[in-house]
């Protein structure tokens, strides 16, 4: 067997999401766990430039004109100039799982000095339950040597679906445009060696860089908003996509992961490039989280499409009043839910199957 | 300077309480970090028994004797043959912190071989603030080198004050016994660099092994129930303080933190008599928890007092059908507040004020 590599786990049953304005040399330090998976390729900006994708990886990749094609009118929901566009990779893959990581994250190493293999990582945490409704001190109680603790109930110790496992950084973190004037020299070397999931009721910031969730279960949701070219604001799209996902999944009984695996983040990107995107997010968010933080769904709403929709006509609602973008933003929700259906025929029957709807 | 210990943090404001049948030889290995503190140790079981303090320890001791003289009639809420007796300790402390710890715990290494200093990590905890109302990926976000990460609302940075440090354990964890029958090899080696706030609406499994809190702005809510002698249920002490005191926190807008410090379990108890003790609470928690996930408190309950009061009533009401233990459980719980401001009629008046409902 040697100089064969073993089968990785979920080959053909995940995609890698990677959206881009440049040459995807970095996917050179991936090729050991990369390899052998398919990627997604989203072109952000001018789609006549040429991006070069190293040799042997299967790839497939989008630009501009292939999502104006691919979409026609609704294609509108799809952000130009920012990395939300990533979320159109989601939307086009036939796989069950997906892994999205920008293209400056590099493998990190583990305390003892390996590499860490971040997507076999994800992929445990998508492949066992999460507890969302009772904490466990001893993190999660699935991994090798833990368990529930006394005084956990038993009744939940089965748990419930894992449908987002989101990932960290070591090196630069993941901090908003004030926190990175501040503290401009903060580096993350504190490695730790937990999973957990965030409890229902529990908002968290989903950070997109390093993020891996199960398309059939929550895939509907993970759209990473309106940002970029023509919007008011950046670097709120997968910030949009977590409270959205959190809300749903904690609807429909659905567990959402934080902690290992760690990548390498690389480079910290321009903090007053950053302020300039975000400044408007940084207030709006004052009243954005309260709103999701109190939101509910009705008990109608089975599959994630229902959710979602539902959740749209909250935003009209109750977000238009802290400005007209989120008008915009609410029939964008609409929009990516018709092209979602549009690309994902099958999926739409199926994903409302799990919630007895259609039987 | 050579030889001369410097000043432990808060040595003048925090008691060790230390529950314990026998001899305290263990504290020997805590001397250097526990040798300037005062410690109060109540001692369980037969009266009449010597326990050896080693020396050089500054402390008091309450034998069951001491409890019946010093609270009379109302020393029928203090739990007899069995550690829950440790909570007569927190009513006596006149000080604003409590660390308790079993005297089966020894000082942890960390990953680099150093001894941990538990109680520093404690207060450490108690004295930066909680961020119990949205999730920071990036753990504790006060601690050097971490921070909140992007996405974290401004407005909830400053934090809410931490009432609660909950210790964890190296060698030996804390499992019930079904888990000990199953698992008797398992032990807790993984060493997790992290503190983190116990959301808002979120239970926990609470261990008195290595524990610290604020008793200015919880303890009256940390009543370790009735157990042992004459009751029915054993090994649930803990649990039932850590449900009422989160259910009480949640309401206060103040903070639980888990994660740091470990200690060094060193033996585990015996799994069939776990069994005996804790076999009613098994299925008993199946109701109780959810009826303390259900749980509100009137706005008029400012104080801790008001709010436990209070919960003793819903106990009363909701819980009595589950077994007449739980009539007998809330009447002491009002017994316990009757004791507490017996013993601590200032803190009567000073826990009130900070809500305002005295001015």
């Amino acid at each position: 067997m040697a100089g064969v590599a073993p089968t990785p786990l979920l080959k053909d049953e995940l995609d890698i999401v990677i959206p881009t304005i440049r040459n995807l040399d970095f996917l050179e330090m991936w090729r050991p766990f990369f390899e052998q998976y398919h990627l997604i390729i989203v072109q952000d900006g001018d789609p006549s430039k040429t991006i070069n994708v190293p040799k042997g990886f299967d790839y497939e990749l989008y630009n501009r004109n292939d999502i104006n094609r691919i979409l026609g009118p609704k294609a509108s929901c799809i952000s130009f100039k920012d990395s939300a566009c990533r979320c159109f990779g989601y939307m086009v893959s036939k796989k069950k799982y997906i892994y999205t990581i920008d293209d400056d994250c590099f493998v990190a190493k583990d305390p003892s000095g390996k590499d860490i293999n971040a997507l076999e990582q994800h992929i445990k945490n998508l492949l066992c339950p999460s507890t969302p409704f009772f904490f466990n001190t001893l993190y999660d109680p699935y991994r090798d040597g833990a368990d529930f603790v006394r005084g956990y109930p038993f009744s939940l110790r089965h748990g419930t679906p894992t449908a987002v496992s989101h990932g960290l950084w070591l090196n630069i973190p993941d901090y908003d445009a004030p926190t990175q004037l501040v503290k401009p020299l903060e580096r993350n070397s504190r490695f730790v060696d937990a999973v957990l999931t965030i409890p229902k009721g529990t908002l968290f910031p989903m950070c997109g860089m390093n993020l891996a969730f199960d398309r059939e279960l929550i895939g509907p949701a993970m759209y990473f908003g309106l940002m970029g070219d023509g919007q008011p604001i950046g670097r709120y799209d997968d910030m949009w996509a977590g409270w959205c996902v959190k809300v749903i999944c904690d609807h429909l009984g659905l567990g959402v992961k934080t902690g290992l695996p760690y990548i390498w983040h690389s480079k910290a990107s321009n903090p007053f490039v950053n302020l300039k995107k975000e400044y408007k997010g940084i207030f709006w968010q004052e009243e954005i989280i309260p709103f999701f933080q109190s939101a509910t769904l009705s008990k109608d709403c089975t599959s994630v499409q229902q959710c979602y929709i539902e959740l749209s006509k909250q935003v009209r609602d109750k977000l238009a009043k802290v400005d007209p973008y989120f008008q915009k933003l609410a029939d964008a929700m609409v929009t990516w839910i018709e092209a979602w259906d549009e690309l994902n025929p099958s999926q739409k029957v199926e994903s409302e199957a799990p919630n007895g709807s259609s039987k």
